[in-house]
């Protein structure tokens, strides 16, 4: 697998993408990783990578910011990383990119450059959650497309069920949609109309709410990319808060102050934390692949580290054993009802 | 302060609430409670309620049901709890009225019978969330309103702060908007020109993310009331994924199941759940006022118990002593720009 990583859009140094990446390929036999972004810079800092065979250097100068507006930048910089990513993808150089800046900018970028899979309108962004239940629960569109018509909630789903049956090998997964209420009466035109859309498909349940995002009622939540955001955005604040608090009740406020001391002695707070700490996230947690566009494009959060790069070479590595993009095409072809 | 309780449009038996209310009777003195329903079912299940002279019975037959259109709800049962309840209000009979029934069939209720704040156009719900800083975030709407205008959204923000005010006693409160970026170019048509009418608000932040809603860096959250639900569901539903995973982490998981097993049994275990689930819930959880309408209106969840009624009561006596209505018009036209 050839993997191509923006180093230099992110919020943290490259140096860290870069040391994670390069983790990842003690881990697998079959895979190249590109670094794009300021080869000069690169190899000031890590002089003796060329000497390593699965690495590549592919110099692009620019950057598009995060609070650049996605259109414009892409029309003004030619040469941005992201721009070279999705035109390397294009050209079959390489199998997956990832980047962790300007989500907007990836996002339009690789429509533009790769165009989307037949009948689907708008690109989508999916997330997993950890539940109680298992196997996760997938929300999407988590930000591709922000104000989602009806249609645009419909592809959702079917790309959020193809997506879901490749990462979780599911026959049955199940859809919801949504919203304020289990009523279908309840919610903007829109939603009734996705409604509608959606309600002979055998693998919708009807509408659902943010309560079973945990439960395990569903497999794939579907919304517009607004809602989706924001809620991912909270759910990953939790896990600080919820540390927080978990430190804090166990060193501040036992009655058995001593007790506590001495189980932080042993060890054994440290063990709770990390198995709590894994199961709040979830898997292939911090990269997400663009579902809809002809290409393995992947994004991540602006503050990806060394783990989150590590963790989107897990999840390329697992997509392209899975056949990803050409699963993709046939389950979206499948599962589409024809108009 | 004379609440009134409606018993009968709640998921919950009537008799679940009704035993809540009596608990609260006997930490207040000075007040006195309406439980409005089926009486006669009331005095069947409580003969000797009438000898208390803190109760009474108001009589209604009518529920609104969860699924049913709230505006073609209220046209045809005239003899509905909520109807019966808002009615009191406006008749000066009572000081506060709570509902766990139908949320659309409160609010509109409660504007259609006791009106709006002059200048105010839609009402609006607020929760309040936890956080790792002192005080507590607010969220708001989280569902008077599922579609919001620009104004609203401006509404909202007023009628949160004039809130947080009274519930926080802060003299500095900051409002945020909530959007899917920091940056002022993010967002739909609504939330940009939203951005321009909060600009210039001495109290006003920019925008914020899901993120800062648990870091404590702003104190009031606005959105629409989609968005604000969907994330008020997802979070209530967190708390039981926590403990959930807590107890399992704590009695599978560890390397030390006898030391685990031994801790249990000394309680300590529990007791550190209490904490952590008590540090996870609000202050007030459970009930929140009809922000905008002029008349103590509290909404709760469908599920609401025993202890959310005490909770609702709690609240309630909160507002009533630091004189809610007046507060809330006085505090509501001095951050209104005026226009």
């Amino acid at each position: 697998m050839r993997i191509g990583i923006d180093v230099d859009s992110g919020e943290r140094p490259f140096q860290e993408l870069i040391q994670g990446a390069l983790e990842s390929i003690e881990k697998y036999k079959d895979i190249s990783v590109y670094f794009i972004g300021r080869s000069d810079r690169i190899k000031r800092y890590f002089p003796h990578l060329e000497t390593n065979n699965k690495v590549f250097l592919v110099d692009a100068k620019e950057v598009i910011y995060m609070d650049e507006s996605p259109i414009l930048a892409l029309k003004k910089k030619k040469d941005a990383t992201v721009v070279v990513g999705c035109r390397m993808i294009k050209d079959g150089a390489l199998d997956f990119f990832f980047s962790p800046g300007n989500t907007g900018a990836t996002v339009a970028c690789s429509v533009l450059t790769l165009g989307l899979i037949n009948h689907i309108k708008k690109p989508s962004l999916a997330t997993f959650f950890p539940r109680i239940s298992e196997g996760e629960t997938m929300l999407l569109d988590i930000g591709a497309n922000p104000e989602a018509t009806e249609e645009n909630l419909y592809h959702n789903s079917i790309l959020g069920l193809a997506y879901y049956t490749i990462i979780w090998k599911k026959k049955y997964p199940t859809i919801g949609l949504l919203n304020i209420g289990a009523e279908n009466i309840k919610g903007n035109k829109n939603l009734k109309k996705a409604f509608e859309l959606l309600r002979e498909n055998q693998y919708f349940i009807g509408n659902v709410e943010g309560y079973n995002i945990f439960n395990g009622s569903v497999d794939i939540v579907v919304c517009d990319g607004f809602t989706g955001n924001s809620i991912l955005k909270f759910a990953e604040s939790i896990k600080d808060y919820f540390l927080a608090v978990l430190k804090d009740s166990f060193l501040t406020h036992s009655k058995n102050k001593i007790l506590s001391y001495t189980l932080n002695l042993v060890g054994y707070i440290d063990e709770q934390k990390k198995i709590l700490y894994d199961k709040i996230l979830p898997k292939f947690y911090g990269a997400a692949p663009v579902l809809g566009v002809k290409g393995g494009i992947l994004v991540g959060h602006g503050m990806s580290s060394s783990k989150d790069v590590k963790n989107a070479i897990d999840l390329a590595y697992f997509l392209y054993e899975n056949n990803y993009l050409q699963n993709m095409n046939n389950l979206v072809n499948k599962f589409l009802k024809k108009h």
